[in-house]
């Protein structure tokens, strides 16, 4: 008589961003049962959501269906759905709208939000492209602003609508406010007939004493400079104290805008909690360097809702290269561990460079030992960028996206469309 | 001592669908001052909409800003607004959030809605695709009823959600049931496990004895065969006397859906009634051949708005190339007669030829004095769309759109986004 076979492993991934779709496909055709569950039936390239909300590109082509990303392996199951609980008693994923999953190990990569540091009231006036629906909103109030300034009768209203001010020196706030200037300066530059678009303000705000401090000072500062040359006013060094629906507080002036960006800083999704373990100031669970969480039998968490360790014993960063590495090794070595009972080997990250656009001929690159910037920087962004995304279709559908917008300077997306577009935030008082 | 200069004419458009935008862009650079109002910031291309609704082609690819298709006219000016009366006393159209247009003459172009023929109440359950809006919320219906079939337990329950009704078997109807199979059979084929999209039903319902009741015989014969070894079940001669949000009553029949589409028949924009003429049953208004409304001086109507008359006497249909020649005849006969005091010359349409196409290699041409189908009609079919769209980048991006589906079958913009998706009509009831 044989022994009854043994009974497949299930693993239920949470989140197919970039590290839960990494480790998914780690484990495509393994001995295990897999389960994606995502509330979003998408993958989205989170790092050029700012130019859906610039108008340079449609949602549809930095995002792909998590279906169709993982279909050839059978042995993966997607699901719709939104978590409410992790019942790690019962080993069970509950869902809102779906199923129950039962799992033997536990994979969280819920990924992150913006972090309001303490104002969440500021999230409605001042949204972050960090979803299709904020990229839509935001992209909406842009186009709005330009749209009201023009029929506006009143100076100081058309010059409030004509600012715009930008949260956040990091790569987010530097690369929006590159697109932001280029999009009134030259795509929209003569559209109209009251109204200057080339007048239009940019304001980029940082508390830090320099823009994208990550990088080294010489690509900060060249940053700064090529900023200022598109016509952005840097202000460093200075705390936004408020945020209301049409102005800003800066270093103790009120600025009046037409449109609140913000790009500044993270915040693991609240879902962490779900796990019952300790999250640090920023929402992350502290795993260790097989990234699975102390004290949790088979539960592991990455991207960025993870505080996984780094070379220097501190945490690693929120970024897309870090959560694609850890589901790729995490995906691997439970693949190895289900087969021979092989231990989770540790998690080393390899930096591959660190890269921000400033705008048109203007990027900067960080590789360690050496560095990047201007026309080449940009135009290794810009194949980078083109290579990272996956499939055929969105690289070519950017591909001509960039290629008519450098040489004709247009924008392929400019629609007013979206809850935003009937709410109208800019509509002015009554008469 | 020289007389005083002439005051320059105004001309107000009202609606930059294809009859207002031809007429304005026929009025470029002539002696008169030029205003174009539309609610929307972007012309769309709606023949190609229900490719968007079917997760084919993103909103932007068959969009662009009215601003820039007319910002070479610096004596064309363009308002976003939504306009909320007509004054025919004062010669003022009025807008609700923005400023009073005077005008000298007037071109009303409001476009069409879907004609629920009584039944408003049925618009909620069965949108059709007029707007970006109605497409999104087509688009994640259709993908989250696959969605929610994925995971339902109740075998009837998965039957409704894997069945989709379109009613109306004119072009719209017989374009979209036949990609809405495709995408079901195709595209969706190996992305599920407890489902297979294959079985998926797809019931076109048509009141009239025979689908495309403006083509000729054969081509609505070939049209039904067509769909039929697609896999749409066809039902002609048969009324909907009721919908609800999950099931349409078909000739004393319920058939529950999963999807509920429209596109049965236009009606005239109600804006029309602002102009205090009377409408016919369609809600157009009835011009002379000079497309002037009697009565009232300087007032024009074109496209879906209109009831002018044909060669056989009979009021012209409702279709983009009847707009845009009307538009085009207008601005050019207004411009002459700015000029030398012309008289209006009566409009004259001419039949470019009817198309509609049933799937991947099967679209009808009607010519009259000969016709196409199959695949070359098919090839025919793109390659005048691709024609049709105006923009280099439009036509490029929808050309990369179609090559690859047509290589892979797959469909480039699979996105549940937008109000639909949060408000989730397929919700299971609450556990």
């Amino acid at each position: 008589m044989n022994a009854s076979p043994k009974p497949i492993p299930r693993i239920v991934i949470v989140g197919a961003g970039f590290g839960g779709l990494a480790c998914a496909r780690a484990l495509g055709n393994a001995k295990a049962a897999v389960t994606v569950v995502d509330r979003r039936n998408y993958h989205l390239f989170v790092p050029l959501l700012y130019q859906v909300a610039t108008a340079a590109l449609s949602p549809a082509d930095i995002a792909r269906p998590i279906r169709s990303m993982l279909s050839r392996y059978r042995n993966i199951e997607v699901v719709l759905g939104n978590v409410t609980a992790l019942d790690m008693g019962a080993r069970i994923v509950r869902l809102a709208d779906g199923p129950d999953l039962p799992f033997d190990r536990l994979v969280f990569a819920a990924g992150s939000n913006y972090n309001y540091f303490g104002h969440d009231d500021w999230a409605a006036a001042a949204p972050g492209p960090r979803t299709i629906e904020d990229a839509r909103t935001i992209r909406a109030r842009l186009l709005l602003a330009f749209e009201h300034a023009e029929i506006a009768t009143d100076a100081a209203e058309q010059a409030r609508l004509l600012t715009t001010v930008i949260v956040g020196g990091g790569p987010t706030g530097v690369e929006m406010a590159g697109s932001v200037v280029e999009l009134a300066r030259h795509a929209l530059l003569r559209d109209f007939r009251r109204i200057d678009p080339a007048k239009a303000r940019v304001i980029l705000v940082e508390g830090g004493p320099r823009l994208l401090s990550t990088f080294p000072e010489s690509l900060s500062a060249y940053a700064r400079t090529a900023l200022e040359k598109l016509g952005v006013t840097v202000i460093t060094g200075a705390s936004v104290e408020a945020i209301a629906p049409h102005a800003v507080t800066i270093g103790g002036e009120v600025v009046p805008a037409g449109c609140i960006i913000w790009g500044a800083g993270v915040r693991a999704s609240p879902a962490a909690e779900f796990l019952g373990v300790p999250v640090d100031r920023a929402g992350r669970v502290t795993v260790g360097a097989d990234l699975a969480v102390p004290g949790l039998d088979g539960v592991y968490v990455i991207g960025d809702s993870a505080a996984a360790p780094g070379a220097d014993g501190k945490p690693l960063p929120a970024l897309a290269q870090v959560a694609n590495q850890e589901g790729w090794h995490l995906g691997r070595a439970l693949r190895r561990n289900l087969e021979n009972g092989a231990a989770l080997p540790p998690f080393r990250y390899r930096e591959r460079g660190n890269t921000a656009i400033v705008g048109r001929n203007a990027a900067v690159f960080d590789f360690g030992r050496f560095r990047l910037k201007g026309r080449i920087g940009w135009m290794l962004w810009a194949l980078v960028h083109i290579y990272l995304l996956t499939g055929f279709e969105n690289r070519a559908l950017v591909a001509v996206h960039w290629l008519w917008m450098y040489l004709t300077y247009q924008r392929g997306a400019r629609l007013i469309t979206g809850g935003e577009a009937e709410r109208d935030t800019h509509a002015p008082p009554a008469r």
